[in-house]
């Protein structure tokens, strides 16, 4: 496993864009929504990592409710891997919880939540990139 | 820039690091104490990136106060730098708001932590792995 990637909810995205714009010395890479999430998202480069920042636009959104309960801050960490129904099935076998079915990330990310009561109360998760055209 | 180390702080050591085995099905590789702040340490090298769980020891500790804040989870997330003192440069000019002196992380981690205020209000730091020798 790799880490994939690291999000951060944040209440203001552009004012937290210039901000890690000049922590990173680096431009943002990516913008997008997540409608899905209710959210939308910037994201850097660093290393094999993608470092994004999520902005809720729904407050009954996952990071929508997270920024109410916890305010700015660490979201979810999220463990890359090659094959990620494989992957499931070891952690089925190893005893970690999930929490719910795999769900749409960004782009062609095929992301799995691990149950938070699992590991520390914080959000953790798999991600396999998809190749396009499968 | 690169993601060098995140940690997560933990009250048992023992049974985080047996929930991050099965999590990430591989075995943690380094134990260490870190007196200086009042903590044990348990490591896993993730692609480039350690994960980093610790254990106060010292509830007086940065990680010992963490934890009395705001229970287990996200401590802190670093990032990896060649050079040290020409990145705390480039940050003073941006307007990038530090903590303290650079300090001693573990093994031969030299540390400059930044203002959390500047920062979503978590603990972003730098690294540099000081060549052995130096």
């Amino acid at each position: 496993m790799q880490i994939h990637h690291i999000n951060f909810v944040v209440e203001d995205l552009d004012e937290a864009i210039g901000r890690f714009e000049r922590i990173l010395g680096q431009s943002v890479q990516r913008r997008d929504g997540l409608p899905g999430r209710g959210a939308l998202t910037a994201r850097f480069k660093l290393g094999r990592v993608w470092l994004v920042l999520v902005q809720p636009t729904d407050a009954s959104g996952a990071p929508g409710r997270h920024l109410a309960e916890h305010g700015e801050g660490f979201f979810l960490c999220s463990f890359g891997v090659d094959n990620l129904d494989a992957t499931l099935g070891r952690l089925r076998e190893s005893g970690v919880g999930l929490a719910g079915p795999p769900r749409q990330g960004l782009d062609n990310w095929r992301v799995q939540d691990l149950d938070p009561e699992y590991s520390l109360g914080e959000q953790f998760q798999v991600t396999e990139e998809v190749e396009d055209g499968d």
